[in-house]
């Protein structure tokens, strides 16, 4: 848990970030990748198999070659570069279907049937949220307890969220925590279902995946009730941001805090400072925005808001012109 | 700290890795930028600047965005578009020079003297292998302070491996630890001062810096004596590995760890089973290799390794005629 020291930037009492981009495959999936590895050894199950827009996949490929096991993984077309590197730099079998990220996911379903393999599909597997809410534990743990008046995070399947619900839940059982952290869910603008089914107060429908964001980029959320009661009875709220503001985001969030979140994770810093801006957070609340994954998974997405560096000689005197004509340094 | 659970495929007692590809910007290096940041907060100077193959660059970037610091960094031209976008990304200076890291180093220290910013310049700076050694503190306290036989790391500009002997020897001074462990230095066959100077037992003379493992390649080591003094004092070894054995000792160590290491830092690896092969390093022996920088940080040399997936429809059949072609899954 990294704290702030730019709160009057933000306008915000106390501000921490949970950096999930530093997990062994750099992602949040990992919490729940292990299980899913553990409980598939458990099954007797050597192959292991799942759908994923990516950091579900090469956390799974990661983990199950660390245990021996083989990963069956199904992409979408546009999968980015450096998650697909990382899947098959570890030895996954990957598929990519031709379309979008349901079509992957509907191909999966009908081979892990076929073939009897372990589904890591978070819509379908019950443990992996309990993998999925040690994020929440953490952050409860890291702050001795005294839990944030907000817990942000960036929502695509709806798992995720509903594991952090679940480990503040837990935590209020056992009489560890005083309350359960509103919980604000951040979407995209290009692809709201949740968004669109909290504030319209009806069921979740099918939307388009039009997003830089492509880990949260899920136009038929798999896990549609534990993703809306996370932000219902945490008595938080749904959030869109533009990709503009998500780049935005990101942008500030490297130069500000030393850390270099994927787009999908810059969303959930995006929101942050939506809700400020809107003073849904209002500025004597404390906050945790949970970055779910490393700026290096998306290199493409960051290139394009970033200029070019200059190329000199080296000669000093090209180089104090340079400064003068820049006024840099 | 991770054990390794796969002994018997490398005929070795015991083998950890230190993978310090999970530290804050993803490489060892953030162990130096801390203190460079902190030093330069001591001597109220705003502007921190260096020369770099990338990875103390990027960290540098990122732990002086964090601290509010000012950087400027000369980069060879060569440098992976991973690490630049680290750079630019937490709002650093950059200054790409034409031609080498000799260049961009040359450019770097005019410079320093001229505008007078703090110096993170390895070769130059004494604080920055205080940070360094903390590799070794952590690596004696995961273990119990019982110290393994050998430690193994690869080496560029001789600042890493002379940081991970001053940490043993600061150890062995307060009686923590009951050795130095033998440090076994790995460099790239198209790039080997310290290889050469180690086995001709001569002083180092400068080489060319052909190898895909760009953060070792440095042609003109800047810690001369501290690098070769951490292999000859702790009574351990050089040894030199070609490019295609950095790449299979990266899949390796991806497919049977779980460990995505960038190309220097496979070194390291490749280097272990190399010295294994050579019974250099003894079967009854243990081992930590120290992976100094995610593999992230440089998709395209992987990508080289990897075959491109299938692209397949939406169709079960199709993926099941797939696999009996395969014979995967």
């Amino acid at each position: 848990l990294l704290e702030s020291k730019n709160n009057e930037l933000y306008q915000i009492k106390k501000l921490h970030f949970k950096d999930d981009g530093l997990n062994p495959t750099l992602s949040l999936k990992d919490r729940a990748s292990v299980i899913a590895c553990v409980k598939a050894l458990e099954n007797n199950n050597r192959t292991i198999a799942c759908a994923s827009t990516g950091n579900a996949a090469s956390s799974l490929a990661g983990n199950a070659a660390k245990m021996g096991l083989k990963t069956v993984i199904f992409v979408p077309k546009r999968a980015p570069i450096g998650k697909l590197t990382q899947l098959l730099v570890f030895g996954a079998n990957v598929i990519k279907v031709d379309g979008d990220y349901k079509k992957a996911f509907s191909l999966s379903k009908k081979a892990i049937e076929h073939f009897g393999w372990y589904n890591r599909n978070a819509a379908i597997n019950p443990n992996l949220i309990e993998g999925k809410k040690t994020v929440a534990l953490e952050i409860a743990e890291q702050l001795d307890f005294d839990v944030p008046d907000w817990v942000v995070v960036s929502v695509g399947d709806g798992c995720t969220i509903g594991g952090v619900y679940k480990g503040f839940y837990d935590l209020l059982q056992l009489n560890m925590i005083k309350k359960i952290p509103k919980i604000l869910g951040v979407q995209a603008l290009g692809c709201d279902p949740f968004y669109q089914a909290f504030i319209n107060d009806k069921p979740l429908e099918e939307t388009d995946e039009f997003t830089i964001a492509d880990s949260i980029a899920v136009g038929i959320p798999r896990n549609p009730v534990k993703g809306l009661n996370a932000v219902k009875k945490s008595k938080g709220s749904y959030l869109v941001v533009s990709d503009e503001e998500i780049m935005k985001a990101m942008k500030l969030l490297a130069e500000s805090e030393g850390i270099f979140a994927e787009p999908a994770a810059s969303a959930a810093f995006a929101g942050f400072i939506k809700a400020r801006s809107e003073n849904l957070i209002k500025e004597e609340e404390t906050v945790t925005v949970i970055i779910t994954g490393n700026g290096l998974k998306d290199t493409k997405n960051a290139l394009t808001i970033l200029e070019e560096p200059v190329l000199l000689e080296d000669d000093l005197e090209e180089l104090i012109r340079y400064f003068k004509k820049e006024k840099r340094g």
